[in-house]
């Protein structure tokens, strides 16, 4: 899996480590099971510090995606409690989406975006 | 517009503040034009720094919400950049639906949240 960061952006590093990795189980270039790479590797990979990958990890671990083994490091393993995740879900469109509703963007325009990112995520199964 | 602030939030208060007055665009509590109130003001009403009420506001501004004006203060001004806008939700759409598409919430629940959240704000205009 490729891990992009940009270092001009106003997001924060670790959330942009997050991101990506929370992409990388969508697209499955990262599947349950996998090992993620050492927080010491990884953050000599990317030219960042320990702390920064370390606080990512466990953003991971609490929200559900890593488990953290004390020998094998941090580990993909999706918690699928699927009412959380449609709680949390709901509650980051409503300012997402007060957002769009401000500048004019229709509920329409909104459900042609999702089904896009799904497409673009390569998820047929429930098209 | 009633403001609610969650001190026990992880969410910084400047984001919080920001997202309540979205929401108070989107629901039209408040209105085109109207004005906010002064920084000491809100920050006196929810006993807050002033310093995190001018953050909010200068994010509002590079946002595109309000207009500030050396003498009347922070105005609602919404700047309708919709491309702008679809673009920035789409980018915020994608790790959102990243995550969701984790925890196997299809793109049917996704658009049912959407309707529902359209609903909710009371635009029934594009239903």
């Amino acid at each position: 899996m490729l891990i992009e960061i940009d270092f001009q952006s106003d997001e924060a590093l670790y959330m942009q480590l997050r991101n990506q990795i929370i992409l990388g189980i969508a697209t499955s270039a990262i599947r349950e099971g996998d090992p993620l790479p050492s927080v010491r590797q990884l953050a000599g990979d990317i030219g960042i510090n320990m702390h920064t990958v370390n606080k990512a990890y466990s953003v991971l671990r609490q929200e559900g995606f890593v488990t953290i083994d004390r020998r094998k490091g941090a580990i993909i393993a999706v918690d699928v409690n699927k009412l959380q995740a449609i709680e949390e879900m709901k509650e980051q469109l409503r300012v997402l989406l007060a957002k769009g509703i401000c500048k004019n963007v229709t509920r329409q325009e909104v459900c042609g975006m999702v089904n896009e990112i799904y497409d673009e995520y390569g998820r047929q199964e429930d098209a």
